[in-house]
């Protein structure tokens, strides 16, 4: 429970050395709360041996899912949907013929059982297996490890490769000196041994529902290098910056970020209309992220400590300051307040994302509905409310095409070669939290 | 996981001052590794809400068992039996009509499925259930708790009483101002809650089984002011010592012990010998004892450290040196070479137990039977392999009649007077370590 | 010992809820190692009450002084300079005629027994003096603690001010709702107690030398929003950059930024040069700063952890890469070679400083001279060292006009508006590093 | 800082194993707080390197020996009086002619300085140097190390030695494999090197002022089997309980402890009045020792859950229970009280020490004036206070001769012999807490 860095340390890492597979598991906390028992993998010994399973997501029929085990008898000793992926993998009434467990038969149960959000790495003996729901929702992706030595240079996906990873983001795999290979995709049931990487099935959707990955993977949480569905995220931003400056042109003398995760819109938007893209915001690199930050007070607290301002860059001038996403409003206010104290003439604000207005059910954290400035009286008044001079989010259709663009062309490319054998189906992408309209059917 | 002191700080149990009622548990690993994953009590969510159970004791029939519940489809998270003993009260096939729960059918099917050992605490809600295995192998008990303000005062079993306290070892009252109210029966189930603690049910043993309390907890195991049957553990071990008296007479100079678990036993012997008791070592007060720690390197070391030497009192004296067991050999011998280094004129030893020959498969933390002194060729040999003048142990029988005579007596008289409603079937006790012969039949 | 946010923890501070004053230190190690016993503030007993030191900086003639005291038989516990100045200033032969202490006669004759590096805060029951050496070589200011509950707003230096803080770097007073008021100006003794801030004395420098502040603080060390000799960090590693496009021009496609520190000066390049300013690497928020890590191996593993690279924005693209210095060499070989493995077709560095070819004996932890790349064979052919088409670094001409340039115009203004009775004599900077030549004579 | 066991670890430990001296130091807090800074042993770095002093008592005359320090200029950074023993070591004014130190010099002057109380071990380069002040207050006595591999076996004090070691208490030598050699004597300075044990000098007592070795170190603080002056501990507590029972006797049934200091002195006293000994508390082995708990409310909690009570070893007998001294009187009320409620009908208390009734000034944690119960209104009316049917202390002539008893016999046999060079001047013990004299005069 923490952060990767304090969590997992050298001294806990070499215990690992001895094995040839493994897996593991950090999140902030999603559903329910952050305790010790709800740490992943959860293990289990099973008739067929022991399995240990990483949850990615949030099911959205969970509670059904735990009545309907608890009133088989099964005690549940977690809150987590770790464990429940878990126990059902081991309860699905044995359709083996002998002594022998066929996993496939109960992980495409399992996906049966409950169609999203889960990205899995299920590990049994010498086996792991990566699974992505039939939706997409949670990114899963594959890398292969070249050889140590020579950690820079580039590896081949033959006999030279040393090794498998799997991983939510494919930015990790730079760090380990692995190489991005592909994407686990919707539906997929991916065999990772000593020998191969197999596809053993695809479980569909059910017809006519497009895939849904989360857009707010792109907007704001996935690391700017990683790659999902085909392009970089930091392309995503930029040209939702790019698109930004499209619908909300302001006059000003400079464009700048609130560093550093809404950069690239920033310098999308700086380029898209010509004024120049100068820095008012320094990070204070001592303070943590604040998304990661589990509750309110020291979310508060850290806003306070995270940014310095470099006065002299903006005295006297009028900025387009660009944001990422106003979620609950509260940081954007005294950052607005800082400048104009220290010399802006006037703060514009564009976001370079639609404002959020219903929950997640899907595995992310947002804020209950109330905390939501997009919900709340002020919103109607949104720029006097946090003190800017004007305020534009991002359009929905914005932000959807500045996602989908390359990938349709892409698609299109690769429908013409027929060289995409795995990605069936329409592509879409799950905005439920800027338009209330879910993927599935959400049941309690 | 660790001792008492260390785990339940202070801080700790504040934490549980806004309840009224919970239970708790610590023990030194039996069945299994020491892991955290092994700490009890076990919590579990079932259909009809949490259940918390704590155990000891250890399932001889805990390895069907488990292969019995994941032929059913539970995953095991852990490799305890308390886990096990969870499962299978949260598992046990719904025989309620409507869905208010039958805990007292639950727990007895549970009883049905296990003979022994076990003695255990349930919670649901503001219920405790104290439960003891038909052959009442592992010991527990009930107090009541006086009113705060005067800890030391007699509390009364009526309206007066504060509350209800549950222990293995009666001796843990006294520290708390609670004082002993009764044991737990065998098979006896016990439901305690707010208003009163009423015997629920008493599941018998089969028809001519005795009961089978473990006699190492009078040898060694427990402390001396607990009370089992009727009977302080210390006058137990001091009939113990007259009996070795009679059994093994000496001739020397003084009598003396192993501090300080085999006093009681020396001042028997040397009561009923007539010969002084002088003490001839010392226990180093700043080491720990020697059983609860895990692993033999920790044991040895120990040893080493354990005693300082009284030598001014016994300088040219011919010693008879009580100790409660000789389990491995590892602690007599070369506490008799100090004794020699030091100038005792002779040592025999008398040992206050029969030799340990075979395993204990029902909570007792027993080295395997390799390590047992009493099963190598030296023991053939003993006393000049340890080093000793000569080195007698006490007889079974009179181990048996130490423990039994007391108990016999209350017996006939309780008998006489018809009062004892509770304690039916024949008295006997657990003395499988010493003679190979287990109350019930061994599964795996 | 260690980083600010792991040892000042919202407990530990608690506990000085109590005072209305304090001082604290935290700093990486630089005269020996890191050790418990050298933390600061060092606190004595001395005849006239307790006084505790913090000091920023290494004393030139420590050795010396260190000798001094012992050969007076004064026992040093530690091999800090922080005790060293501590027991300098307890042991001053008493100037006193009566009981009362005379500390600024006593810090006097400290400053005239070491005439640098030393930034200081001396703590005796309700006063604090700050002190900085009369070369000014480390850097020490004033903040006023606006009022509480409005941490934002403008507070005032008058009746309504709430405090003062003191601190190396202005950068830190935003966080705790300060703004900044003045510089302690070398060789300035300034009392700070509960009425007012007030200069006690100003300690000159030898006839003729320049004040020395170390030049580094610019390049690389200090927080670009930090504010020394009235100009603000960023702009000066700006104009390095501008500085740096008019020396060493390149035909390329986009200017590039090491992040984050290199960003202002890859800024001022782009801008002088009328190239686009694109980013190519994103740093990995999840690890640390690789300077402040003391030990090699973890300099190494961190570099290797400490960036993702943003392919699809440079492939096939030539690239002008700014880092801000290049000490060891060690880092910007690997991240040349990872942007040519992801598409680069050529990549320029640029370094937006002159070469570290001297030791810091005067508080900065720069490696050996074997350590550092521009004393090595392999500097005289540094680009294909390091794999760039072309290296160039800033002239040191080139620095210093860039850091000196504002501060000149001010004082020149100020010089004809008389209004700076504070900063006499000759400014200077320490460029010791760069060139060899020390402020003052090293002692050993 | 804290208990031996939790202090040194196995790991701290074995960082040492590359040295072949070292010292180290425990003990609860006397003078001042128990802070991490007045942790020992205190290290200094002196113009002839560094010394490492580790001081067991308490200087009479340290707050008069500090300010002379601070005089000097000295800042002294702890409260402990050792810091001062090493600043006025290192401050000596240089006696040397040349550069190399005279450190018998050095602490012969100390010696003067400063009468009692210390055992001091002072380390510099490849000599520990051990001292005893005058007086002999603290214990320090030598032993020699036997060859390992056969830790038990004696060892020979010639060319087989391994080394040696230094204690306070004779008792630690057993668990190390080393054997006790002799005592430091009063006023001896001894200098071990690799080569040998040396008497360097032995700096007298004024004249006519006997030896004042502490006599609690008998009574209470010393571990049973270390011997000081020639005699076992143990034999002097028995002697204690044996003149306890001439000066005190009483009818009862009975003879029994307070577990576990009191024993010998009970067992003293039982066989002196011919009664039984019978045990009636057992100690609970999971609580520490109560003396070592630094403050009042953890004494108090101990007290309640240090003892179990063997109520069926005396229902309705007359006790005669055997303390070692009664300080604030705490403990043995609550005792009383526990015995009489589980049947005793009797309670007869006997204590083997005079009443405390001063403060000690010389390293000994006693309770302040007030706390005393010997100096409280209620000690007029002790036995009724506490609840005890009687109760009677040993008389100060008592104690002192049951102490002194043995040396003088055997002092006088040594005289005969001529045999002790060093045992000179009138043997004596510290009685101040018990009479109000000390053997030097306090200065403040």
């Amino acid at each position: 429970m923490g952060l990767v860095n304090h969590v997992f340390s050298e001294d806990s890492l070499k215990k690992l050395y001895v094995s040839n597979l493994g897996i593991g598991h950090t999140r902030y906390s999603t559903s329910g709360v952050s305790v010790l028992d709800n740490c992943q993998p959860f293990v289990v010994e099973t008739l067929h041996g022991k399995i240990a399973v990483a949850h990615n997501g949030e099911l959205t029929n969970a509670p059904r899912l735990r009545r309907k085990l608890m009133r088989h008898g099964v005690g549940l000793s977690t809150s987590s949907d770790s464990e429940l992926i878990t126990q059902l993998l081991a309860f699905t009434p044995p359709l083996e013929q002998d002594d022998s467990p066929d996993w496939v038969a109960r992980i495409k149960n399992l996906m049966n059982e409950t169609p999203t959000s889960y990205s899995l790495l299920i590990m049994h003996k010498d086996i792991i297996y990566a699974v992505r729901d039939p939706y997409g929702n949670r990114p899963l992706c594959i890398g292969c490890l070249v050889p140590v030595g020579d950690i820079n240079s580039k590896g081949k996906r033959n006999a030279e490769t040393e090794g498998w990873v799997v991983s939510s983001e494919s930015c990790s795999f730079l760090s380990i000196g692995a190489e991005y290979y592909r994407e686990v995709m919707p539906g997929e049931i991916v065999k990772i041994s000593r020998y191969d990487v197999q596809t053993l099935d695809i479980v569909p959707r059910p017809a006519g529902d497009p895939s849904a990955f989360c857009i707010f993977e792109y907007v704001y949480f996935a690391r700017p290098d990683s790659i999902f569905e085909g392009q970089m995220v930091y392309s995503v931003r930029r040209r939702c910056g790019q698109q930004l400056a499209i619908e909300a042109p302001v006059e000003a003398d400079l464009v700048s970020t609130v560093p550093e995760s809404a950069t690239p819109a920033a310098l999308g938007y700086a380029q898209k209309c010509g004024l120049p893209y100068i820095e008012v915001l320094c990070k204070n690199r001592y303070v943590g992220r604040t998304f990661i930050q589990p509750n309110m007070r020291l979310r508060q607290l850290g806003v306070a400590k995270k940014f310095g301002v470099l006065s002299d860059n903006f005295k006297g001038k009028r900025i387009v300051l660009i944001d990422d996403s106003i979620v609950r409003g509260n940081t954007v206010s005294p950052i607005i307040k800082l400048l104009r104290e220290s010399g802006a003439k006037e703060v514009h604000i564009r976001v370079a994302s639609p404002p959020i207005k219903f929950p997640c059910y899907m595995g992310i954290n947002i804020p209950t509905k109330e905390e939501l400035i997009a919900n709340k009286p002020e919103f109607h008044n949104l720029a006097s409310h946090i003190g800017a001079d004007s305020v534009v989010y991002l359009s929905v259709e914005g932000l959807v095409s500045s996602v989908q663009e390359s990938i349709k062309a892409r698609q299109d490319n690769e429908n013409n070669l027929k060289t995409n054998k795995f990605r069936t189906g329409k592509i879409g992408h799950c905005i439920a939290c800027l338009v209330g309209k879910y993927p599935v059917e959400l049941e309690w």
